[in-house]
């Protein structure tokens, strides 16, 4: 059975981690989604309000929700999953990614890690556009799951 | 009459800014200068100043200038001006403003944005290495507006 | 009233042009496209099929379409319209589109360059996508204009 | 049984190639790798050198090599293989990627592309390189697998 | 005699600072290294402790270790020494990089800042990605000096 | 004595050029302008053209011009001189000069290659355009040294 892990800070979660998520599940029969504690980034949502926003919107999918406050590397070696998924949607993404990437491998040489680019639909979507434009009451209902709309407004 | 918004946070305005503001008005007839409250950026000038100065270094020319705290797509609505003017300097500037782009036709179809690059000699300046260099107490007589060089002195 | 250039080679002309066009219309009253002769790009398509496309594709346009093979400033200079549109799609682009705007901007000042940026639909085609899926005899009707399909297929 | 595509030029196959075939087999059942004709691109190296090139360079290892001169699309549907294996090395590798693999997607839905980064050792290689050093009579045995030195020397 | 300042915050030094460092010392024959302030980037370590932990990393070098707190060209100008050197790893780098370039220039004609890019197995390493690593107890050993392993741990 | 090689095709100098071996000098005490055959890049104006068009427009200057047809690195060893200058203008610029710093280290580790950017006001010109705007009977003045113009016009 292959797993993978797809980590992230899902603050909140949106239809671009969703479609992500999806996709990948496509190809490994099983999710690991990890959502970062994060506390340095200072995340706009808590803890538990984001993993139970992540839960909600992949009900029924075949995904495992934990999180995480260790570096990635610890974590996948307690999961026995190598294998990390990143989505990709800029070129600032992907210097940023490139940087970890190397940083992860000099940890822990069994590491991968895997990059899907995003629907075009979904390629603007990030979670600080969904907290600004919802921070001015704007319209986010096309921007995130709909299984947590209500829980966002 | 042609007209279009041209927003931003001018903490402060710089040479940049109006040199896009001079090339717009030679396309349209009449611009809105929209200065944001931007709360969250945690701007150096406070509102007010910022709008005095905007206001200072425009006189004459044929603008507008007010701020907003609302989504840029809800001002262009309520003024009903559905170009945007934006500046391009750098790829960075680039990716961020192509995310919005979508972010903001995601939200109302009828925006139109548009983008003008700078002259060569502004294309480093911007706001933020106007207030580095100043806090320091280097020579900011280049980079800024000559009418509001006593109001930043 | 407020004319444009659209500049190009238009090797074919596809709905990614015909967006940035009709677009552009929704700014200026009258837009001239200007298909460039090319030799040394050794378009794929001759310089009257190039001219017949996109007249097709643009028929109830407010455009008219000329040819030009001298330098995009002296056409400029010419028509008396100093205002070029060019779309943006990517990094690459930007940075190619940024030197051009000096080189023009040092050959005469008077010129103006906007940019316009794809709907998020038509954000991955170009001319050369065009061709190469067409040269492989794969499915072109959602990349190019309705009216020009039968000519290209 | 997991199986994805690793279509290329393979003008000739370099370790970063070699690199990315053994990363993908941790992932992986099985790959096939799709040598493209690309007539277009004019290759140094024939078909069927390239073709003999990387059956050396991959003996032992569970790979499929086949070529291929239709779309890509196309070869994927044939093998009814819809995982699309890419390296990503840089900037412009990336934003070339984004824009095929948008263009694929609108060719068909099934498709699903994922990029592997090369590791930082061969982060730099690239089968251009590989053919100029050579040109020069440069030493390129660090370069591509030891298994062709001789073929290519 | 040939000199050059290498600026920084060196919050704390790297790896891939010593390497440019030594680089440099292969092309000048002494280097000042510049530690700034840099109150506003709220660094980690004191002032106190990276001037300590870089004259630590760099004894027997022949470099000169300073701190500085005002604009860089006015403390190239005290120096008389003219010749800026910076490290270049990535296209985000490159851009701020840049804007520095032509601001500094800007301030003062004399300026000459050149580039250095990292060795290869350096290219990832920055003391933010230290400070993270560090943060959740792993391994920095590869990341830092030897010389101040025990400082930083 | 301090010597450098700065590299290129120079077909033909340009100011641009012209601008980083001035800026050079100020930290080498000679330059070896090394002009490459280019066989493969198909250059416009032949060897000779290029090495006269070179002597004339450095005439005065502390530099050699000499041509090579062989790698870099090997040339390098041969002058005995291991410093490289290159000029950085884009982002493409960088990477492609990120790809061969690797390159050239990977063939002969002694080799250090720094990169200088353009003032501002060359920032823009390239060998290239100033041929593409020649080819149409542009002005040329601006971009080249004075001392090649009838040369080149």
């Amino acid at each position: 059975m292959k797993k993978a892990i797809y980590p992230g800070t899902f603050d909140p979660i949106t239809n671009g981690h969703l479609d992500v998520i999806k996709r990948a599940l496509g190809i490994f029969d099983e999710l690991i989604i990890a959502v970062a504690k994060s506390d340095k980034k200072n995340p706009y949502y808590d803890l538990q309000t984001r993993l139970s926003l992540v839960k909600k919107a992949t009900k029924g999918l075949n995904v495992k929700v934990l999180d995480f406050s260790c570096l990635l590397v610890d974590f996948a070696k307690k999961q026995e999953v190598y294998t990390i998924i990143r989505g990709l949607r800029a070129v600032s993404d992907f210097e940023y990614e490139l940087q970890m990437h190397y940083a992860n491998a000099s940890l822990n040489k069994k590491i991968e890690t895997i990059y899907l680019m995003p629907s075009l639909e979904n390629a603007f979507i990030s979670s600080s556009i969904v907290r600004s434009i919802k921070a001015h009451n704007g319209d986010i209902s096309n921007l995130i799951p709909k299984e947590i709309l209500k829980d966002i407004m």
